[in-house]
């Protein structure tokens, strides 16, 4: 990016860090800075903090959290933000990084699909497997329909009231839109591969129940096809385990088939990749744009283990790193909490009686 | 160490593994092999868990332990601790490692200074800045009195009754025996080389009243020579700050200045070392003898940081290279604690239900 094109960056946010990914590897970046007395600003594609584990399981236990035993990914993203209180990091919620470009001056240029524009003195790349976006359904042309009568995600459940609804997915997000809408729609199809579900048990038991009682109906197959008439789709085409095809008449398409990660547009930022990771090194944490630093699972070295207890490893030897760009004329040395006034005073608490 | 030298290793402990250090980091590394089915003998030097943490700060807050706001020594020990229970590994505390040696078949013999053995496939070194030793009296020959009327702990108080002692120091330790034995000793001079104190300020404010009511005495000033009658010291030298040397009459002098690490017998072990650390490499943390990793503060590696949070990294990343070694035959794949039913089981908890 030249200098000239600088100039048409309009009221961009300047910061000493922006972070992509708010993740648990995302935040501990933010307090890892926040020691050093660097202020961050985080952005993630998703509407909440806490990234894949709060995405996939946001109640299940962890047990590899060091010196925390058992904790769900919603008490590992609690701890974390308040453990990050005292730095103020201004979250991004909902803002893909779509740009990432270092100027002339060396400074990092990042822009999101909101707009928001940003220049950093270091940019740290904590995304995890990458922006989550919905698994999409596998038929030739039916991706014309999506918004209309093929849905991902549910906006606005009010639009299916009344309506002949075929569901597909056998997870918590279809069973539990089956029982939601069910009453409220004309029909409810519900449409998986297999008798088995990913969904919690009394949800199944209960969708059952319904089919029993002739107030839903489950049918074993996939969509394979669809009829069109008008511009519209009136029916879908569901291949059952018998190699039969069946014809279901919808209005609505709803496809729960989970959430799937996307490196995105990160792909395109001249980064050094390797097998969709991308590559750094084992003192810094860098890449080969200087200043962009790779934490987390999204990231690649020889021995690289995609766990949350790397990733803070990963941030606290990045964030040392950063500070030769956020303070170039600054020796920065490292100071222990327990016994460090200084980082007393950053963290907001009182200095204790030193022994 | 020839295999003649094997035969005559006597009853020794054989385990998967040994690991040096029951800091945090030693501790966390026993979870870490736990998960790969790995089991452990922890030795240390000190008589409790907790490493140089616990001993230096069991109280004062440690606020970047990642997704632990805030939390004591002791207690990042306690989680450490119950974190590590379903996988029971035997400790032995108040044990220094030894002898380190290699022998032919390829497992690895240690011995301890109770002249316990063992012979393991995997060594891990996590003792932090060594063991540590009480920092002596720099006086030419007062060691000659050393636990006869020289003593850097006490072992039994009731010595001390009727005596005349001088204590040495300005922590904690010092002045918690001040005040312990004015009334029960002859007399007690404490002497400091300055009036200022790093014990607890009430500790100080105590002292500082048995002195006005002539309970005890404080010299400012340091103990710089003794003299000797008939094979007793009789008198130490107190050299104050105004240079002028005062004779203070004793039967037992008492000195806490603290404790000071020292590699000990890791220095003989043929290790790689760099300014008195261990030297590995970031994607296995192994050391120079193949089987002998290190982690933690004992270990050097380009970007290294002493922090508690990389001493966990290197124990995931040292566990996984050491199942080369304990199950040379296996695939060790990476599962997580979250979602493997496996791991589930070594940890002695129910496989949650599957989304």
């Amino acid at each position: 990016m030249k200098l000239t094109e600088t100039q048409q960056i309009t009221n961009p946010i300047e910061t000493d860090a922006v972070i992509i990914g708010a993740g648990p590897v995302g935040l501990f970046q933010v307090f890892e800075l926040g020691l050093l007395e660097m202020k961050a600003h985080v952005l993630d594609s998703l509407n909440h903090p806490g990234g894949q584990c709060v995405e996939l399981y946001p109640d299940k236990p962890i047990y590899d959290i060091p010196a925390v035993p058992v904790c769900s990914a919603t008490e590992l993203t609690e701890n974390l933000l308040k453990q990050i209180e005292p730095f103020k990091p201004v979250f991004h919620y909902g803002e893909e990084a779509q740009v990432l470009k270092k100027l002339e001056d060396g400074r990092l240029y990042v822009k999101t699909s909101k707009g928001t524009e940003f220049l950093a003195k270091a940019v740290f790349i904590a995304a995890g497997v990458g922006s989550f976006q919905s698994r999409t359904l596998k038929v030739p042309h039916i991706e014309k329909f999506e918004g209309s009568q093929l849905h991902y995600r549910v906006k606005d459940p009010s639009v299916f009231e009344g309506k002949n609804i075929v569901i597909c997915g056998g997870g918590d997000s279809a069973l539990d839109w089956c029982l939601n809408l069910v009453g409220k729609a004309e029909s409810v199809v519900l449409v998986h591969r297999r008798d088995g579900f990913r969904a919690a048990p009394a949800s199944v038991t209960k969708m059952k129940e319904l089919c029993d009682q002739w107030e839903m109906q489950f049918e074993v197959g996939q969509v394979t096809g669809f009829t069109e008439e008008n511009g519209k789709m009136i029916e879908v085409k569901v291949t059952g385990a018998d190699g039969v095809t069946r014809r279901v008449p919808m209005e609505h398409l709803l496809v729960f088939f989970g959430l799937q990660p996307k490196l995105g547009p990160i792909a395109d930022w001249g980064l050094q990749l390797e097998r969709k990771q991308i590559v750094v090194d084992t003192a810094r944490f860098e890449t080969n744009i200087p200043g962009v630093f790779a934490v987390g699972d999204i990231n690649i070295y020889p021995g690289k283990k995609k766990l949350i207890l790397s990733g803070f490893h990963e941030c606290a030897l990045a964030a040392f790193a950063a500070a030769d760009y956020v303070f170039p004329e600054k020796r920065v040395l490292l100071q222990y909490t327990t016994t460090s006034p200084k980082l007393h005073k950053v963290l907001g608490v009182e200095t204790p009686h030193f022994d």
